[in-house]
This record gives C-alpha cells, sequence and structure tokens, in this order.
C-alpha cells in the first residue's frame, strides 16, 4: 500500500530506483547504488567497446520492463526489489551484442522487454510449487530465440554470433597468456557477466557487489578466480578463458550459492566450490551443445548447475521474494 | 452414463461422432461438421498433390485413436468431445507427408494411433497440476520420433524431409510475391495447419470453423493475416511464405488465446496480438533450432508460445474438459 | 536405526553389500549376488577389451557414490537397497569407455560418484510428486555433460566417441549376420547395458538377474529378442545391430515395465511389448539427434520411454523406496 503511495506521487523517482535495483539484481543485489555502479560498467564497456548501442539498449530494457511490471501491479514486492527488471537488463545487452544494429533490433529489445515480465511469472509458475527461482532463465530463452531466428529474418541479421559449426576435439596450441595478465583475465570474466571483456568495468562490478554485500563480493572472487583456475588445469580454449568467458557463469554459480540461497545452518562453502566445479563443466558442455546453432550459451551453464543444487539441498527453500503471483 | 448407453446401442454412429469433433479439435472445436469440412479440406488437398496416402492416413489414425480411447473408457467425457483424436489425426497427415510409403509408414501410423491416448494422457498428468493442456505435444513429439528414426531405418526412409545442414544466414534475393498472390498466400497458412499448400483447403477450413464458431474463425484471419505481415516485415525466406510455413502456428495460437483459452474478464485481443508475434519469432528460431537434424518444426512454435501466455496469465484456468483422468 | 546400528559395527561389510546391491540396481534387483555376477560380467568384458580401466572405474564410482550416500545419511531406506549406487555404476563404466585414461578422467569419476547421490535426489524431488523414479538419468546427464565437455577441455580429450556429423539418411549394404550369429548378437545386447560388446557377459548378467528374480530375468530375455527383431525388420544399419546396440535400452525398458514397476491388477505383457517397441523407434530418433554432438544415447530412450509410460498408467504409482527426500 505504501508502495502504491509513493508511486503514485513520485512516479519517475520510484521507476528510477526500482530499475537501478532491477541492474543490481542481476547479480542478486537489491541495491540502487549498486545498480548504479553496474549500468556505470556497462555504459563504460559499451563505449570503450565503440558499440554504444548495448548501454542504451540496457537502459532502455530495463526502463521498459520496470514499468510494465509497474502497470501490471501483481507483485509490488517483487517489482520493488528489481525481481522484473534484470531479465530484461541483460536482454537489452545480449541483443546489441550478437545483432547488427537496426530498427528491428530495437524492436526486438522493445518486445522483450514489455514481455519480460510475464515470461518470468510464467517460469516461476512452472517452477512452481517447487524450492526453484527462475534466475535468468527468461533472458537466455528470449535471447536464444531472437538469436537463432535471426538466422532466417534478413531485417534482423546476425553480427558478431559464433559461425554455425560441428564441434571438433581441437588441440589448443595457442601461447598461454602470461602471469602478468591473470588480473585482467579474472577482471574480466566479471565483467562477462554482462558480456563485457572489459577490466575496468570487473572492477566497479565488484565494488558495487562491495556496497551491497561483502559476502557477495567475496563469493564472486572465489567464483572467478576458481573458475579460471579450474578451466586452465582442463586446457580450455586459451582465447575463452583470456576473454572470461569460463568464468561468468561460475561467478552468477557462486553469489547464487554461497550468498543469495544458503542452505540453514550450514556452510555454503563446500556446495559454493562443488557448484563452481560443476558450472566449468556444464559450460564445456553447452559450448558444445550450442556449435551446431550458432548461439552463446549466455548464463545458462549458471542457471542449469544453481536449479540442480536448490534442487537436492533440503531446507534450502530460498527466499519466497522471488516467487510471485 | 448416458454416453455408455448411446455407444452400446449405435457404436458406428458414435465413433463417426467422436471422429469428426476429433478432427474438428486440431482448431479447438467440438463440432462434428466442423470436422466433416475440415477432413474435406484434407482428402482435396491430398488427391490434388497426388498424395492419397495422407488422406487416408488421417482418417485411420483419427478412428484408430478414437477406438482405442473409447476401448480404455477413462475419460468419456474427453472422448466425446474429440480430444483423443486431434493428435492422432495430425500425425496420421505428417506420416505420409515427409516419409515414403509402405508398409512400415503404415504401421508406423497405426502404432503411434494406438498410442495416442496414452501419450496425451501422459503428457496431461505431466502438466498437471498446472494450468496447461497438453495441446499438440503429442502429435509433435511422436512424429518427431518417427522422423528423427527414419534416417537410420531403411524400412521406414525419409521423402520429403528438408536434409540436415547447419543453419547459415542467408541473404534472399528471390523475387517477392506480387499483391494479387497475397489471397493465395493467406489461405495457404491457413491450410498449412493441416500441413498443406492449398488455397481452396484453407477456404473450406475457414468455412468449417466459421460454422462451429466465429469467433474461432475471426481469430483465425487476424492469425493468418498478422503472422504474414510480420514475416514479411521480417524479410523471411520468401519461399516459405509462400507456401504459408510462417502462418500455421501463428493461426493455431491465435485461435487457442483469443477464442479457446479466454482470460475471464479481460480483452483476448492484446495477448492474442503478442501471441501472434511472439509465435513468428519463436517459428524462425525453431527452423534454425531442427536444421542440423532434418525435421520440420510441426506445431511446436504454437504449443511452445501457448503454454508460455496460459502461464503467465492469472486466471486463465483452461476448460477443464482439456485435462484428462 | 537398526540400519545404523550395523553400519557402526561393520562399515566395510555394510558398505561392500550396499556396493553390490547398488551395482545389482542397474537392473533395478536389490540381491548382492546379483550385483557380484554383475561385476564379475563387468571386469570380464572389461579385461577382454584390453581396457581395465573400464572395471575400476565402475568399482570406484560405485564404491564412492554408497560411501558419499552413507554419510549423508538422508535416506537410508534408498540406500540400502542400493539406490545410490547405480548411477555411480554406470557412470563409472562410460567414462573410461569414451575418453581417454588420464588423472582428469579419474578426477571426473571421483567427482560425480560425489555428487551422484545428490543429483538422484534432486531429479527425484524435481519429477515429485509425479509417480517418476530418476532411473538412469543422473547416470545420462552427468556422462553427457562430461563427454560434451571432452571436446573442449584437452586434458580430459575424447578417445572412442562418435565423430560430430549431420544425421544422413543412408541404405546399409553390410552383409547382415548370419543366423548362427543371432545368440551372440542377443546375449551382446544384454551385455550393452553395460555398455560391453561380450556374449559371456551378457550370459553372467541374465545368470545374475536369474539369481535374483526369475520374473525380471524373462522380461530381458524378451526384450533382448523383440528389440532384435524390430531393429531387423526395420533395416537398421547391421554393425550397430551386432554390437546390440538396439537391444540394451529395450531390455532396460522390458525389466521396467514388466517387473520393476507394474500396473497392479493388469496384465504387464502388452505394455512391454509396446514399450519395447516405442524403445527402438526412440533409439533411432535419439541418434540422429545426438549425431550432431557426438555423443551416445547411453540409456537415454528407455529413460523417457519408461517416464512416458509410467506417466500414462493410472494407477502405476511405482515403489516410494525409489522416491528420496
Amino acid at each position: 500500500m505504501q508502495l502504491l503511495l509513493s508511486w503514485r506521487r513520485n512516479p519517475p523517482g520510484q521507476i528510477l530506483s526500482w530499475t537501478l535495483r532491477g541492474c543490481s539484481q542481476v547479480m542478486f543485489q537489491n541495491n540502487p547504488t549498486c545498480g548504479l555502479l553496474f549500468f556505470i560498467a556497462i555504459f563504460l564497456a559499451a563505449f570503450q567497446a565503440g558499440m554504444p548501442q548495448i548501454a542504451w539498449g540496457c537502459l532502455l530494457a530495463t526502463v521498459i520492463a520496470t514499468i510494465t511490471a509497474a502497470l501490471q501491479a501483481t507483485d509490488r514486492a517483487g517489482l520493488a526489489q528489481g525481481l522484473y527488471g534484470y531479465n530484461a537488463c541483460l536482454l537489452g545487452v545480449a541483443l546489441p551484442t550478437f545483432l547488427a544494429p537496426g530498427p528491428l533490433m530495437w524492436c526486438s529489445i522493445v518486445f522483450w522487454s514489455l514481455l519480460s515480465p510475464g515470461i518470468t511469472v510464467a517460469l516461476n509458475r512452472w517452477l512452481a510449487p517447487g524450492p526453484l527461482p527462475a534466475l535468468t532463465a527468461p533472458f537466455v530463452l528470449a535471447s536464444w530465440v531472437t538469436l537463432l531466428g535471426s538466422y532466417h529474418f534478413n531485417a534482423l541479421p546476425p553480427a558478431h554470433l559464433p559461425p554455425p559449426e560441428l564441434p571438433l576435439a581441437r588441440v589448443f596450441t595457442d601461447i598461454p597468456s602470461l602471469p602478468g595478465d591473470l588480473l585482467r583475465e579474472f577482471l574480466s570474466g566479471v565483467s562477462q557477466v554482462f558480456l563485457a571483456d572489459n577490466a575496468l568495468s570487473g572492477t566497479l562490478i565488484l565494488l558495487g557487489l562491495a556496497i551491497s554485500s561483502p559476502r557477495a563480493m567475496g563469493y564472486a572472487l572465489l567464483g572467478a578466480a576458481l573458475a579460471l583456475s579450474i578451466a586452465w588445469g582442463l586446457q580450455a580454449e586459451p582465447a575463452s578463458l583470456r576473454e572470461g568467458l569460463y568464468a561468468f557463469s561460475a561467478v552468477l554459480t557462486a553469489v547464487a550459492l554461497g550468498s543469495a540461497f544458503p542452505v540453514p545452518g550450514k556452510s555454503a562453502l563446500p556446495r559454493c566450490l562443488a557448484g563452481i566445479l560443476s558450472t566449468v563443466l556444464v559450460q564445456g558442455a553447452f559450448n558444445t551443445l550450442l556449435a551446431p546453432f550458432g548461439i552463446p550459451s549466455l548464463t545458462m551453464p549458471f542457471v542449469s548447475v544453481t536449479w540442480c543444487y536448490l534442487l537436492s539441498a533440503p531446507g534450502s527453500e530460498p527466499t519466497k521474494e522471488r516467487d510471485c503471483v
């Protein structure tokens, strides 16, 4: 009720707050300052990469999804925590990253942002009454549909998608990175949560996490460092390692299992370590599985591993706030 | 009870009525006249295309599935509405369309028709207690299994399946169709619900719908026209457009969201429009996703989009009659 | 309680008994002698094929998973029946069969064996409250992840995986096997349950079944013989037929539907026959579906068909012992 009143008194301020919180929810935070730092990180990476459409797409999508959820008004509590913004936020980054800019790319962003709260509700309801939240699955599904479709629609063409190819067991002969580059790779792994390969962005993201929850930042650090080490040990493709592509899903798994969905009365660390290791293996599996279709795995390795761990832990019913309706 | 009595008094008449209703249920109708017109449309298209096995396969499959469900006698109400016939009806069209005729093709039709009521029950139970009906998923799954298997069984060879290939972002340079052809493409889009590319069949199908439910026909018209426009706007492959391949799933989505599963107290139109647009995008995605396997998407775009919309709409619990057991 | 006491009194003996039962549960038995014969069959086939790592991997994985489940102590009843051992048992066979031996292959076996009870719990909870047990799905999923990942990890390379390729409708011209070979193929079909192509192993497995449950052995015989006949009739690839690759999933389906999960008060035979036929068709479908990814279908045809039949049969709630939590 109070929410409704404050929304009536100051709609732009409310939308701004919910939008920032929506961005921070990508990493399970409910903190406008954290969201602001994430947005700065996204804008910085996008402009440095010469692709400003990524930054604007992200902002546009998060605002539209937040307003749509506000107008539907079915789940005020979730709305105020930004739970209807984070999927659109990532979608607004992903489509301009992989598709050629053009009117229909912008239309796709608007369309999916309008649908995004509804897809989140649908998925949450599909997963109920189990203990599973939708996580970033709505983002992944909507992005996959659009990216897969882009191969068939000339007005919405792919620009930076990996070419479809059959998997091949290659022996990687690239020069592995020097120890001096490790910090850069590590920070890129964090920034890849928002599909960017930018060490400064990664630093800002960690800073945002530190402001909102030092514990979450600790687990993010652990996830990035451990995933990088494991992928090195498994001798994954050096180029993917350098761009942080083996780290970002593990960062999300680490924060999810370690900080966002802890099992009451149990140490989160062993599950978190196993979760990080599983995520790296599942990332490799998704790389093979998606190769013939020419689309990236996005955060699906994180989603599938986290669902499995949440299902296996008795009593780890996650915060009901993430369930809606 | 009354049903059981009438079935004992006049079995052939009952089976005929249920079979016709089963055919009409492909488009969510429960009307023998409508079903009769659908059958005429199927026979017309099949004989004009020089493939009479499609018409006979369809009739055979619908009759067998109806009799099987009648003998199992677990869900009399669903049986009398034709809910155990429509999946077999479509399967009986699909297998002769894509496979070479031969003894084992006919055996497959009989086999899956016998199983069809059981698969429908299994899927409905899998989807329960959620608000989701099986729709045409049993047809899609059984057909996919048979078509995928045909690549490995010499006695059941594929005849008209698309060759397996990796997706490729092509620039379509075909001459787009003249405005004069638009009506033909539009009617083909309707007839593709039964996998036919035949304007006269499309007209008969619309006529059948008009007899059973003018509202359903209106939504079918809307679905075909809008899907065609959207696919043109997205610059999809002209050949697919001309054959109506981007329209038929949208026709089904439109009738489902607009007429069969309305949300009480709400206008169905906005959802329906969004559903049609989603279906065209999802159709493009399935085209890419299935390319390496050499099988068509059948009605899966309709099924997945409709499930998502039914899940997202609070209070849109669909008619319980579609749930069985 | 009594279990806990006996475990405290004689841990090695308990672990041995639970491990043997775990192996026998691959074919739904709860019998240490049967498990011992299965292990002998596995060792025999592995050493005869010159790949002893398969035998040791299988033993190691079953023991680790059993001890892990014993230490977690959440489902004593399931543990004592070996329900936390069979998935790891199969995984311990599969990874050394398809991957090159090396330190990381052994690490993968240990890792997944440690997780295996948790994955089984997660899947059982995902399938609840429906009537579905996890069957061997945890084994299939964990193996698929590792095998798919092996294409991207140089330190965990594939050795005997089928090369990824697009499906192709080939006409098989190999010389079909002579009648004298039929018994050998038949027994190989049984031994392929443990991924071996060894008639003597198949005999030992049947002997193990006979000791535990003559009824189960009868259904296994029926499954192997009928699947072989059906696949011959469908003219499947002769090489796959000879190695028993069309029989092993059908053997498992036959034992599951005929002996492990009977519908009370109904003859199991018709369902079992339909299930065997479905499994052969689904096997062909999976062969096409997995061809582009270069991984084998393992026991997924059995799992998917059995789930479908268990869902469709009213009142076939399987033994609650298989549910955990």
